[in-house]
């Protein structure tokens, strides 16, 4: 409350939790007076007061999120995507492939160099969401039918986005972990429609979504009865314009604070630039990455989207020689 | 090109723009090669050159919305909704309401206060996209026919959002105007759908989007064959807390630059605090806007969502005379 | 308190702000104690406590600027520049003139222009931080001179920046408004020595700084002795790269509910385009603005610096028209 | 130029080169006309032609820094700190101690403890640049002859913070690395004035500057005859605000290609949590740091400024010892 409020501003404030249901917790300072509202969804409440007289100030002390947080679920969820495990104390699993999928060749040569590095899932666009409408927009179900076949080919798990709610039960049918693109981390329709299926999910952070956010997304999916979501930082917008946009590591170890989910890093579409890739990949890691997300592609110099920032084969093994020499000696790194 | 590139680099470079079938334009200098690349879609192709060896830089010259463009379409659009037009050297049109349609009574009564004083539309939520999955999510149809109720008792044009593609339909059956909130601005298929219906667009400007990519947006949908967009700056993420959002007012004469698409503005959820909503209205008609979008609710301390920033009714009429003496002084300054 | 804390780690707690000599207040609530401290400099103490076991988060709920603050001085103050002045319920002040003074010729045809048109202060920089070392820096002293040469020829009040403090003493002998820049803002040393002086201080806000830091630097200059600080808005960083900064006019009523101090805005930094300058200049005056700062240039095209954001005389006085109709109507507001 | 430019407008821009004693490019399409620009200073002159009629668009193709540029030297500077070599292949340094320098006994026990367990430098501010007049504001010379006793003592290197040109030889004379912190990475007089003595630099990026403007900092030193720059990261302001700032490792290996002056990186201001430092250090090296600069305090729960960013001398030894065994991983890993 104000340091003018009044008794009866004070009283009416009182009275107006009540009504709703909550519980309070009044303290009664020489200068000011705090109402301490609590109840399982108080927040939800807050704008029910905000214009009541003699109010200063709301201030959120719990985290509104639940099903996500550590507070929830002490353990770290460990993903199992088709036999490959994502979080804990698991290998780092690497996710590979073109940013979309452009072709059968391209896509099935590509898994197999990948594969045969170290790479555990392949990744690919089918529906490719497009900043411009006169951009290519991936190649829909065909697309879907050749990661399939390159699964088959090599083993690898399957990642690729779905972007909107009626195209989640098509992919689902054909792919291992469904991707939420950075664009859709709001789109609550669909991401309540893949919280209803039985896939695990790859949850990319929005460009200007806070962690708080990231995790209410998250929530979304949890809250459908889908427990198999996997956070991915791929980089904020912020006012530099060096790289395409400004790689989160910080969320990294606070993420791994506050939610017991798998955290997954995309330094790819964060740095937007090839040279960078290696370096953040393993700043990543370095930091605690329970997995990455890497675009690589056989001749990006031909790539219809983000050629860019994919790696060549030869730049994809290089990273992967760091990798194993970094994970080798992160291993050694006694857990918290 | 780089500095050092070689002969055979810029021929490659030639070599593949002409591959994909775009013209070329070589300035050779003493220290540096540009090459000009030009085509109906040259912005699309550039990943397929930036691979190659030799390139330093690659440098969008022309603007990659058409549609949507000044130069496509000098005329201002006026966007007709039902009688009400919304542009060029039209009244600034009012669009005031509750952020949720809560009640049949209170839209009602809402409805009728805000067209008295000279409000043109019914703004209201009935589907409300919230960050947390625990928050009011609006009522849905019932919330629609509500507001369809409101039009027939006062007259008003309704604009309500969608959220998601398979509700365009349901909802241009009861509203005048279908919003696209800030969190679907880049939620493409939802901006195919509401491209293909015969109502009106309010496109909110995505809460970390550039003008360029809000202009694309529009793209979607007007290369649909729905011209009639509107857009709608509510405000971008920064770093200042002490506002919700920061009101962007320097778009509003830039886009009227950049496109002949009317600009709307809306101060509520910008700042995020009543107090701010009339002095942010006014500084917007100032800088040319040609709408605003307003919240009102006839009990803001009540309300179940966004209570802080709403007007009550002695609020909203305080805006509505300052505005109406504002909007006579600017009447008498000459078009550019 | 954590929801786990112990009793133990609350009266450590508790201890230790005794110690330190604040005041305590104890909120026990059924899941959750908060620990209430009071005291003149609490703020400053927090991180003495933000180590001890059981801590969740300190939250400030009393603002930290004082001297600055709506609650310790009620009314508007009113700086007096030489007779003009700027502030509460008086005419809105114009200062125009160029970027960087560029020679004695130039500088009086625009004072003498912009005073004809009703500004009322002239601006040109003597000393100009740029952002590259071979950028042109300005003309130092003999530019000073130019200024009070100026102010005797057309009885224009002069502001001109200062970068440093051993340049304060200089700048005070001619100008009548010491401005801080935005690269300043938190240049501690620069703002003690122009609080000693007994001249008006125009400070700007940092590209980068919340309203809370622009408010504890006019401290630091409050705090001195000096009163008479003007706030400057002047665009904040953002992602956008459409326009120079972004123009944040929510700050103007924000200011005006948390501080005394006058509201000055600078459109022409804040958008880097001249043809966005008047719109902008209007709404910051709609918005509750008590001055304006704005580049004017005899020859924007032969500008040594900023040309692309300076208005032309026909410009200006395009804008001083709009100005004057504009605040003929505002004058009809009626106060808050 | 401008689609409808004429021929007279387009000779108009080349006379006005011309005048200026730039050489000229012309590439003439057949849709568009682009004017080169060449010359030393030309990105300085650009204000002189922004306003000619005709002119599109003006595009910076060179970067506008040179000395601390990698094209002007291809080989990696390496600074000498008294015997110590930070950059180049050199071992990652790290740089410890409290953020404050509080007294003589917790500043000697922290040095011993630091250089016992390998760092090579002690941090410690005896000029604090706080953003309340009313906070800590350090020790002035006193502290700055604690930390030679500190030198004396333990043979680190010291680095400590000037915040006014007028101290730059004060603190020249004790300390062994003068840094300028992130509120002056724009304090042009400072940075000249630091440019001057023959005292390595560490130079902090501004909390909202680009890797641009940061390098054209660097420029200031360098352009003063002082080649012993090295450059630190320290977090940059986002919208994120779980987080004290966001630590953009990025700019590690962006600013490796693009100059030869060594990167450190500053996790404990870029975090702003001890819990985040470890994970976020681990982190830089592996991303191609230089160096460390890191908060360490005895008893984090009695500092005076930044407790909660600061490690406790258990939490040190933990991070050293991870580091120890990353950078033994990363020295097989290949140079570039």
């Amino acid at each position: 409350m104000t340091h003018q409020a009044t008794e009866r501003q004070i009283d009416a404030v009182v009275e107006r939790v009540k009504e709703i249901g909550l519980k309070i917790e009044l303290s009664r300072g020489e200068d000011r007076t705090l109402v301490g509202v609590i109840g399982s969804n108080a927040y939800a409440y807050r704008e029910a007061f905000s214009h009541l007289p003699g109010i200063k100030e709301i201030i959120p002390i719990t985290k509104p999120f639940k099903l996500a947080s550590r507070e929830f679920r002490a353990a770290d969820t460990v993903v199992d995507v088709g036999g490959v495990p994502v979080g804990g104390a698991n290998d780092v699993v690497v996710m590979a492939g073109p940013c979309s999928v452009e072709g059968e060749e391209m896509l099935i040569e590509t898994a197999r160099h990948v594969a045969a590095r170290g790479a555990r899932m392949l990744r690919g666009g089918a529906f490719k969401p497009r900043t411009s409408p006169y951009s290519f927009q991936g190649l829909g179900e065909s697309g879907l039918k050749m990661l399939a076949l390159a699964r088959e080919e090599t083993g690898l798990r399957v990642v690729s986005e779905v972007v909107t709610p009626a195209d989640v039960e098509l992919c689902a049918r054909y792919v291992d972990v469904l991707q939420v693109g950075t664009r859709n981390m709001q789109n609550y329709a669909l991401l309540q429609e893949v919280g209803r299926v039985g896939k695990p999910v790859l949850l990319k952070r929005g460009m200007s979504s806070t962690v708080e956010e990231w995790l209410l997304a998250a929530e979304y999916v949890l809250s459908q009865g889908n427990r198999d979501v996997m956070l991915c930082e791929r980089g904020i917008r912020t006012f530099e314009v060096a790289t395409r946009f400004t790689l989160d590591l910080n969320v990294i170890p606070l993420a791994r604070e506050l939610t017991h989910l798998p955290v997954v890093v995309d330094p790819s579409q964060a740095t937007g630039k090839w040279s960078l890739v290696r370096p953040m990949a393993l700043a990543a890691v370095a930091a605690g990455a329970h997995g990455l997300l890497v675009e690589v592609h056989p001749h990006p110099d031909e790539a219809l989207s983000d050629g860019a920032q994919s790696l060549d084969f030869a730049a994809f093994d290089r990273m992967m020689d760091d990798l194993h020499r970094l994970a080798a000696a992160m291993a050694q790194v006694p857990a918290k």
